[in-house]
């Protein structure tokens, strides 16, 4: 879209990845233009060019040294399952399902809470991935049951099954957010404990952590920047 | 599902229609089985025979002279309209898009509680309806602005641009809610009065009402019995 309205090939460098069935609330990209063409237009022009499951919902001019993967200080991804035998057909692309047992939703927070901080996260990296060091710092990381629906209920706001991942950290390897969500699960279903997370960082090895959760579940939230570098 | 499940053909009666494109919160069906079979099998084989859009989320034994239509006293039906340039790509199958303008919520909503009370809805009346008697009562019918999304964006609630029209009722004409609508965004556009409401409904005519709202907007919220006739 960006190559027909600039008619010429332009790159784009995007923020963070997101794996085929993953999502984006707050995905960030950066290009440059050769034409000279107001922001304004720039959002009407690719709005009309993407496909509607696509939407650019702010364009902005920033410093030429602007990067929205390497100026990106920290991202917040969320993931959500879905905990009861009935699935609402409206949440099936944006879940995982886990029908049972009722997860216990107190360890996964504990557990989710052990990877606060600096870390070696290669047990939470997937084979393949590329990247230099593991090292990533997590801000914050908790699970929380149980989320209010108003948007599509009826009458009154209800409670729905649903428990919540979020995780806001410097920067996240491949698969890192549902290789944990995986491992997250294993201690709601009482399979391992809370304070074993700990363990499997410390073993740096990918066979300790659980499976790769499913794409689905998965949200890119936001991308912050830090405002200096801009 | 059910004739398999029956090993023989059973026929349903669904609470209320929902033309392509509709969604159904609170769906109601009756039917009866030859077989006898437990209402949690029952809801679990209908489940694995279904389409995962489609979910039976409760199953009860009734009294045989009840039917999920001519039993049902009241409907509540909701739609819902995106008003802003952008639409938000998860909301696409869910809304009616109305870009612009601005749409007056306020006189959007006075129109709509014209209509409550009991009235000959022929003006809001699909072509080719077949229904005797066009008298129906709505106890209420009203319409919200703003809508506040916790369910997917990021970290704190966030008011979205929606607005909403609910309305409870004892029956609905084919496409009733949908013209309403179609008749309600005019007066949102300023191109009608609140008060023109009643003009319309005396009219009965077709004609003189909005035009049909899409469908992907509408949703059945649910259903109700009067406990007496169960």
């Amino acid at each position: 879209a960006l190559s027909t309205l600039d008619k010429q090939p332009v790159s784009v460098a995007g923020a963070g990845r997101t794996d085929a069935g993953v999502h984006a609330l707050g995905q960030v990209a950066s290009f440059s233009l050769a034409r000279d063409i107001d922001v304004d237009t720039v959002r009407r022009a690719l709005n009309a060019h993407l496909p509607p499951s696509v939407r650019v919902v702010d364009v902005a001019v920033v410093d030429s040294r602007f990067h929205a993967r390497f100026s990106s200080v920290s991202k917040i991804y969320r993931y959500r399952i879905w905990n009861a035998e009935v699935l609402n057909p409206f949440e099936r692309p944006y879940v995982w399902h886990i029908p049972s047992p009722r997860l216990d939703c107190a360890a996964m927070d504990d557990a989710a809470q052990q990877l606060v901080g600096t870390h070696e996260f290669s047990s939470f990296q997937s084979a393949g991935a590329t990247t230099s060091t593991a090292e990533r710092t997590l801000y914050s990381s908790l699970v929380w049951c149980g989320e209010v629906d108003l948007s599509r209920s009826s009458a009154g706001p209800t409670s729905v099954p649903l428990l919540t991942y979020e995780v806001h950290g410097t920067g996240f390897l491949k698969h890192m957010v549902r290789s944990i969500v995986g491992t997250l699960v294993e201690v709601g279903r009482g399979r391992r404990t809370p304070a074993s997370m700990l363990d499997v960082l410390q073993k740096r090895s990918r066979a300790c952590a659980g499976e790769t959760a499913p794409a689905a579940g998965l949200f890119l939230v936001s991308v912050s920047y830090e405002s200096p570098d801009l």
